[in-house]
Formats: structure tokens, C-alpha cells, sequence
């Protein structure tokens, strides 16, 4: 097998050996063993976040957006109404999903720069009582802000409305506690910040809330009360699980514990993301966020203004050198992404700026 | 690792080392190596059945009901109508699927010994003109009954509607020839006669039908129409796809056809259905279908009448011998079912079989 290249991705990302060779081995998806692993799974999963007494945590085959798809799908009533925070592609995926479920919303953009505004929630939600609900992107990977998740959550809870996070991309390395941040629902996924592999997402469902949302979804599979209850009365998943995908999860979040939890996992991160950013500076390289929102998740840079870098030509340089990074997603200003997180540590963060620095010299980038 | 017992179940089953081993490797999704490794995959799934020239493949995360939903959401237009033909617990969920989409369905239950009848099939097409698709289970995991393929499409294709088949446990081992059965969508996952491991399905989807089902699902994430959109614009998943399992598929794949394609994998599974149809008459267990239509993928055992003999010890017993076995489906018969599909051959059958013979003694089980 050839050396594989680090991912510097939001997910799929690196993956430690321990956590891959989780899936060497085949389990029955009817069988007590995996039944268990489902249950350390799950419970792990909400003592994250401190949640275990007002939630259920309901797991999901499939990427993190089948999770936010039913999410919003079980939890908001048909007749209810989304107020949708959008400030990047992530945002914009939430409004599309309330639309093609056929559930009213209300979009309010705000600059891709600027986290969401908890003042401007409180005045939308006093201004429109029919709003029932507020979906959110904690962190916003399409340029790595993060949101004032705390801010929002106290204003929308004094609203007495519903909160529906987005976390795929801060679970596990950013702190919420479930005591403080009062959420219906949080959402996030196997591969990412727990460093899993893809293939299941989860939502952590307000224990009320979930049980009241029978027959609100119109779709089998994406039906999180069904399959809670199913879970619940029988300890398996209601459809096939990705089996070897749930055992990777539950060595991951064995090696989670062990490193030292959310606080450890955090620390490490936010080492990673200050040696990028120190490092790309020295190259020139400026990051496209104010360092006050930026998540120590996925850093965005913009591209150098030499007419001799090409983003394509820079990333298979950058990628010959055993580092994949990943384009830019916004449509006005040019620009790639790295990201800080997956088993990756100072030693690979050096080398990947080192690798950067080589590749820019090799396409005699000067203008940057 | 302790030693991991041998799957008889109808999938997530037995995979060889080979293909777990694949999952050693983190991919990017974006990357163009995984990108040559999803079309690789799909041209191979096509190449099966022989459906390269007729049908685009649409690869789906999650488990093979994702797939049959997301085939019925997309392909079916809202104002469609679904003959549904049931003969198992299989054919309810595809009702079941109907229903909760808000798509009308006339649905038709046979009996479970018997395979739907194509004659039945006509009648009902020529009654009803509104019907615009029929779905069928091909192989019906619930009892292991195989129906009539053939002569059902021929019916449906001579009244012009949309065939919908979910070949979920047939797919790779019973013979399925797109230039003779013409279907609109047929599914099936890569954890089961492919021996790769759960975690996603597909659609072999008809091209002009694809096409033309824009705007039909009501999810994002089940559009097959969006999915293959950008899959086929991009190479790319249009989600985070559960890299490691496509790279075991993939694996998977390799070794089929290394074994032989389908000619050799039918061969194979015919012969351990043949072992543990003799090995278990033998010990005096009868199998609860007919041969005739008894397909080489899952057989139904009535249980032994003996009231020494209760399943969870059975079970209990057999996996301490090292294998797996099934509980049953049916309503109104006790039984229980054991699968001859997975990497396993003649050696494992009849040691499986030996298993169950100690175990049924150690039970003081008599009455057979």
C-alpha cells in the first residue's frame, strides 16, 4: 500500500491506524456485540456535550447532511416555519433542504466575514411569531467562522422557539454544553472533529421534542423518531448500519477519552491552526478571516495574486509532498482552505506549511 | 482482535481480508484518485448486468432502504401510481416507502411460499391504466423466495410502465441482463452478494428516466436526479461519501471479478445453498420454501418443534461454535434462517452445519 497523503480536509480527514484497524473486523448487525458498540457509541456522543439527561442521541446512516436533512425533516412540524442563519455555503444548504422539504423559512443573509447576529435573531423572532424554529451552522467550514453559538441559543430559548444546530464541523473539539445551550436538536457526523471515518451522521434530539414529532417526516429512512424507537426497543439500527464505519467511531472516541476529551482535542487544534497561521504568514500567505471569528477547524487563505499560481497546478505540488488541501468555496474572491484538524499534530502542521513554501517556490510564486 | 465469528446472515456478512484491508488508507474525497475510484465502481456495477449502454449508475451513502427510497422518491412523479408486489416483509417496506412519500400504490400480497405470479401482474396493469410503475423484490430476504424476474418485466414492458427492482441480496449472484429485463431502476448496497462492507447502495437508473425526474423528490439528500448531476459533471460525490467503504467496494469488485464475475459467485452460492440444504435435512430441520423457488441467498428453517429448543440459546451456541445465523421474519411460523452468501465456501458450510447439529445435542433438542 502506498504512503497515503495527510488529509488537511474538513472531513474526510486523517484518521489514526489504531482507529482504521478498527474495521479489520466483520460484525452482525443483529448481534449483541454491535449492539453494544451502538450504545458506547451513543452514549459517548451526548456525554460530549454534557447532554445525557435531556436528550437522545439518534445515529444516522449516511454523510452529516442526511443527519441535518432529518433533522429538520422529524423535528419541524409541517406547518411550522425556520428562521434559517446564513452566512456561507453550509447556511445556504439549510434554506435549500427547508425548501425542498416544503417547510416555510425565512433566510437572513449576513457577510461571509461576519458571524450571525444574536441581536439581529432576537428582533427577527419578536418581529414573526409563526417562526417555530432556528437552524444554525456553529462553525461555517465554507471559510471556518464561528458562530456566537451561546448568544444565539440564550436569545432564541427566551423566544421560547427551537434551536437546530449545525455542529458538523466543531462537535467534539469546540465546547457546548447542553446545561447551558439550551438546542431541539445538534447535529454532526463520524468523520469529522472525532476523527472517524465518514459514513453515519448523528443528532442529539431534545428528549420532548423528539417524542412529539411522530409522523412529521416524509420520508422512511430519514425519520428520526422511528428510529429512535426502534433503537430504543430493540438496541439495533432500524435499517443496516455501516457496521465497520460505527466500529472505527467507537475506537475513535476510545482514543478521544484517552487523549484527554473535548479540552485536549480543543488544545490541540488550536496548536495546529496558530502554526498554519504563523507559518503561511511567513510565507505572505494572509487568511481571509479576522482572527477574533476564526474556528481552529479549516483556515481559508487567499490565493496569492501571482498569474502563476494556479490553484490545481499549487495543490498536486502540495500533494506530491504528502499534503492534500482543499479549494476555496466562495464565489467572489479567490481563494484555498487548510484544515487544522484529524490525527494530525505540530510536526505535521511544519511540514505542511514547509510543503506550501516549497511548492510556491518550484511555480516561482513571488506576488503573493 | 479476538477471532470474529463467520456472518450466515443475508448482509453486513463475511468479507475476505482483502477488502477489509482496503480500508487501511484515508482518502480525500475531493481527490482525484478517489474520484477514478468512484467511477471505477460504477462502470463495474453497469458492466454486472449489463446496463452500460442503458443506464447511469448512482452510487447513494447510507444503507440499501436509502437506496430503494431515494429510486421511488426520484423516479416516481408525484401524480405516479405504484404497483407494489409483496410476498414478504421486504415488499411491505417498499409500501411502506410508498406511503410515506404520498405516492398513491395499489399494493398486492401473495402468499409468502409463492413467488408473485406475472400473469396476476398483466391483469392488473390491463384493469388499472394510472399505474405508472411496478416494483418488485427480486429475492425476498424474509423467507429467501426468488421471483420471477423475467417474466415480470417482459408483462411490464409490454404495458409500457416503469419497472422498479429491488435486487438487494440478488445483485451480483442471480443473473440480471439489462438488454433482456427492462427495468427503470434497480437497487442494490455493497454489503451483500458483493462482499463489500455496508454502508452505501446505488441505482442503476434508465437514462432518459433519470433525466426527466428532475424536481420529483421531496429531500435533498435522495434526489438521485441531483446526485447524479453532479457526480457526472464533477466526479465527485455530491456529500461527503463513506470513502473507506468505496475503496473496500472497490476491493470487493476486484476480487469478483477475479473469482469470475457472476457466473462464478451464482456457482459458488448455489453450492454452499446445497450444502446446508442437505446438511441440515440430515439433522432432520426442514427448509420452509419449496425448492423451486428457493433462491442460493438466505434459507428458511422451520424451527424444531421441541420445546428444549428456543432460539437465543440456539444462537447463543452456534456463535460460540463461531457462526452467526438469523433470526426468522415470519409472523405465524417459527423459524430462523441462515445465509449462504459472504466470503465463505464448502469448508465453512459444513462446519456451520456441524455447528448446529453439537449445538441442537448440547440443547437435548429431539423432536426435530
Amino acid at each position: 500500500m502506498r504512503d497515503a497523503p495527510i488529509l488537511l480536509t474538513p472531513g474526510p480527514l486523517t484518521t489514526t491506524a489504531r482507529t482504521r484497524q478498527a474495521m479489520l473486523m466483520d460484525w452482525g448487525s443483529w448481534d449483541a456485540d454491535f449492539n453494544t458498540t451502538t450504545a458506547s457509541v451513543c452514549e459517548q456522543l451526548l456525554g460530549i456535550v454534557q447532554a445525557s439527561a435531556s436528550h437522545c442521541c439518534v445515529p444516522l446512516q449516511g454523510s452529516g447532511t442526511f443527519a441535518v436533512e432529518a433533522a429538520i425533516a422529524t423535528l419541524v412540524p409541517r406547518e411550522g416555519k425556520v428562521l434559517v442563519l446564513i452566512n456561507g455555503a453550509y447556511g445556504e444548504r439549510l434554506a435549500k433542504i427547508c425548501q425542498v422539504l416544503g417547510r416555510r423559512f425565512t433566510p437572513v443573509r449576513s457577510d461571509e466575514v461576519r458571524p450571525t447576529c444574536a441581536a439581529e435573531v432576537d428582533r427577527l423572532l419578536a418581529d414573526d411569531p409563526t417562526l417555530t424554529h432556528v437552524a444554525l451552522i456553529h462553525c461555517e467550514t465554507s471559510t471556518g467562522i464561528l458562530n456566537p453559538l451561546v448568544d444565539i441559543a440564550e436569545v432564541v430559548a427566551a423566544h421560547g422557539r427551537g434551536l437546530i444546530i449545525d455542529a458538523m464541523s466543531s462537535f467534539g473539539a469546540l465546547p457546548i454544553d447542553a446545561r447551558q445551550v439550551r438546542f431541539e436538536a445538534l447535529i454532526a457526523a463520524s468523520g469529522k472533529c472525532l476523527e472517524g471515518v465518514p459514513g453515519m451522521g448523528f443528532v442529539l434530539a431534545e428528549k420532548h421534542a423528539l417524542s412529539a414529532a411522530a409522523g412529521n417526516a416524509q420520508s422512511l429512512v430519514l425519520d428520526l423518531h422511528d428510529q429512535y424507537q426502534y433503537l430504543a426497543r430493540t438496541g439495533q439500527w432500524r435499517f443496516t448500519p455501516p457496521t465497520h464505519v460505527v466500529a472505527a467511531l467507537h475506537a475513535a472516541l476510545e482514543q478521544y477519552q484517552q487523549e484527554g476529551g473535548l479540552a485536549a482535542r480543543h488544545a490541540r487544534y488550536q496548536e495546529n491552526c496558530r502554526i498554519l497561521l504563523e507559518g503561511m504568514a511567513t510565507l505572505g500567505l494572509r487568511s481571509f478571516l479576522p482572527s477574533a471569528c476564526q474556528a481552529p477547524i479549516i483556515v481559508t487563505f487567499h490565493a496569492p495574486r501571482d498569474a502563476r499560481f494556479q490553484f490545481k497546478d499549487f495543490y498536486e505540488r502540495v500533494k506530491a509532498k504528502g499534503f492534500i488541501l482543499y479549494p476555496g468555496k466562495l464565489t467572489e474572491v479567490e481563494t484555498f482552505r487548510v484544515g487544522c484538524i484529524g490525527a494530525v499534530g505540530p510536526t505535521q502542521m511544519h511540514a505542511a506549511v514547509d510543503a506550501v513554501a516549497q511548492a510556491l517556490r518550484d511555480m516561482h510564486v513571488v506576488d503573493i
